[in-house]
């Protein structure tokens, strides 16, 4: 099947782009493909879509439900008694809403990891965009607890085949809430499967004080120790890090996924960005979930990206948009292992049109500076994931339906 | 002449808002006026709208021109020789942008500084908002010079008179750009005629060092000295201040400018909060141009408000969001002695109704906090200043024309 997409704005200059399937298999001007669908792109720019590398989508349902507070009243009294109020049909719905919001903001991909997860890959699958997905798998350094969790993913994963747009990793949560027998079971299967495993970790200094007190490593040298720090290895977060642990990183080709608007909304620490440009680690740009950020933009998230490193370093030279636009595309796909980021022939068709009359973008000297300090998701106009219109000129399937549902869902949530 | 706008949602209850020319004549629900042009709001959200507290409209012009560069050559080599081009229609269309953008945003009101500032005046009243216009005062600290400025201040204050919407100001650039002698007049005048001072101070250390060498005292001191800390001081940036500074802004009841994007993205330094906060000093955001931003949205600019202090406190308590919604409204507007800011009988008719089925408001548990976290643009459905609706359902007047029109500049002024 071919989609042929007439006048897009590529680099300054004006092509069309044909799309067989889910493949991007011509890019050059003036193509006439009889058979093709047409879509006249009016001279819109052409730019990949966003992979969100670090999101728990189903946190929309908490989206300014608890805000400015300290941490542990926030989890305590908050964040926990409603996550634990949450059903299946919940969490569907609340995905549903997420990747509503990620596709209105030009994101095709996301890398999750939450409770009833098999409803977020649902969501995603319904949606049209395509998900990482991972259990939340914690023990809580319990020996039973550990089997049971080994048991429930080793089940879970055979039962649940990676499908075109969706595949499943590894989610252990953190080092203080799963066992070492259990990161080293998950180490082992990994590596025999092949699957990527998404992990928080260096979140905060306490979590370093503690890894350093109770195994006498750093967090990093810790999951090294357990063969857990390898090109597989999506590891959230990272703002405590020591020297050694960025090189250890780098050589295993592993990838830090950044997280800035969460890391200054709980006030993790300084996310180190120069350290990690010195050992040349890729970075790959994620939202966080919506109770700690609140919204899954990333093209908010590339501006915060690109100016908290200016100001700590002092030197408004660090982090440019350009690398910045690429840890939101190129190299959150690397990190996923999703042949999309780049409009190049072969590549999977994954990409936005963007509006170029927006206000947001004139006079438009410079697109990708445009998109990482000034765009918001108004400049979004279409939006194709794995060959397929998910977003048409403003519309997305089934928007009131999901909004309305959230809704309904938020009501029944506080009555229960 | 009478607006009712039927089934507004304030602050959770449907009611009625008549507006009679340009004040909010009364809120009640039920409102049946024979009279009045009726707008069905359909139960949107009423919010007061921004006051946009520090900006250079026709900088619209430099967006995305010149990022990620050394401060040096980024204005000796992009910024300056642009400026040095541009013709009164250049700031009058970069201008109209910049009201376009800013009313797109749920902003009614801006305080400017800028040359041609005339252009800027006549943009505001085109577009249908409010603003506080200063003429750039800079001397270079000659006496001669000094001379020409004052009298070319005084002319133009005489020649301008304040309308209902623009108002004017005194607009010092710093206090290394304006000689004693000029500031000396600037304080007179003001105090002579009441007028707001609108000026750059304490924006980076290097002032701060200048400004003891050469006068003993630190910039707002030096202000201070001079009778320019009162109710007009309108003092943009205040990054590097002393507790004895935030003591004498707060006794003299003056107003700091808080513009966090800006200060991130030129490396300023960081704000103050905790200071100003311990002091009760009045704090009102404000964007900055569009060169150090790179857009006008008091929305995006309340989040980099809201979250930098917590990260710096390491408290996520810190700078709450109720506290960051009330400085980008009506502290914005108390500063700049403008009656709004509230929605409130009495009070100027400038607010904004806001689309409630917006995913980025769902599921809405508390309509500030997701104004300040995770709203943009596209929440933003109809804008009304002074009484008229200048956004409605969407729309704003001249949108194409001036988008194209600032292209069109654009193009020419790179060949100049």
């Amino acid at each position: 099947m071919y989609k042929l997409f007439k006048n897009v704005n590529l680099d300054n200059t004006l092509t069309d782009i044909l799309v067989k399937d889910n493949i991007i298999q011509k890019i050059a001007p003036g193509q006439s493909v009889p058979e093709a669908e047409v879509f006249d792109a009016n001279a819109m720019i052409i730019i990949p879509s966003f992979a969100n590398a670090h999101t728990h989508a189903a946190m929309t349902l908490m989206r300014g439900y608890a805000d400015d507070l300290e941490l542990f009243d926030w989890l305590s009294n908050y964040i926990w008694p409603l996550e634990a109020k949450l059903t299946e049909d919940d969490v569907y719905w609340a995905a549903r809403l997420a990747c509503l919001e990620m596709i209105k903001c030009g994101t095709t991909c996301f890398n999750d990891m939450y409770w009833h997860c098999q409803e977020t890959a649902r969501a995603a699958e319904d949606a049209g965009i395509r998900a990482v997905i991972s259990q939340v798998f914690i023990d809580h350094n319990d020996a039973k607890e550990s089997q049971r969790q080994i048991a429930k993913a080793e089940e879970f994963l055979a039962k649940h085949a990676d499908t075109e747009r969706v595949k499943y990793a590894l989610g252990p949560h953190a080092i203080y809430t799963v066992s070492h027998e259990s990161l080293r079971w998950i180490a082992e299967y990994s590596h025999k499967h092949n699957r990527l495993v998404h992990i928080h970790i260096a979140e905060t200094k306490k979590e370093v004080a503690d890894s350093l007190e109770k195994f006498g490593l750093t967090p990093v040298e810790y999951l090294a120790s357990l063969n857990l720090i390898n090109k597989n290895s999506l590891l959230a977060h990272c703002v405590w890090l020591t020297d050694n642990e960025a090189r250890l990183i780098s050589e295993a080709g592993a990838t830090v996924l950044h997280n800035p608007v969460s890391n200054l909304k709980l006030a993790s620490g300084y996310f180190p960005y120069e350290l990690l440009k010195k050992h040349n680690v890729r970075i790959a740009i994620g939202t966080d979930g919506c109770s700690s950020n609140n919204n899954l933009s990333s093209l908010e998230e590339m501006k915060f990206a690109a100016l908290l490193p200016k100001y700590i370093e002092m030197n408004p030279q660090t982090y440019p948009a350009e690398e910045v636009f690429r840890d939101a595309t190129k190299s959150a796909f690397d990190a996923l292992q999703i042949d999309a980021g780049e409009i190049k022939e072969g590549k999977l068709a994954d990409f936005v049109l963007i509006n170029n009359n927006s206000v947001f973008l004139t006079p438009n000297y410079n697109i990708i500076s445009d998109l990482v300090y000034s765009a918001d998701s108004s400049v979004v106009d279409t939006v194709v994931c794995n060959g397929k219109i998910i977003m048409n000129r403003g519309v997305v399937a089934d928007e009131e339906i999901i909004v309305n549902k959230v809704k309904e869902i938020r009501n029944n949530l506080l009555k229960r």
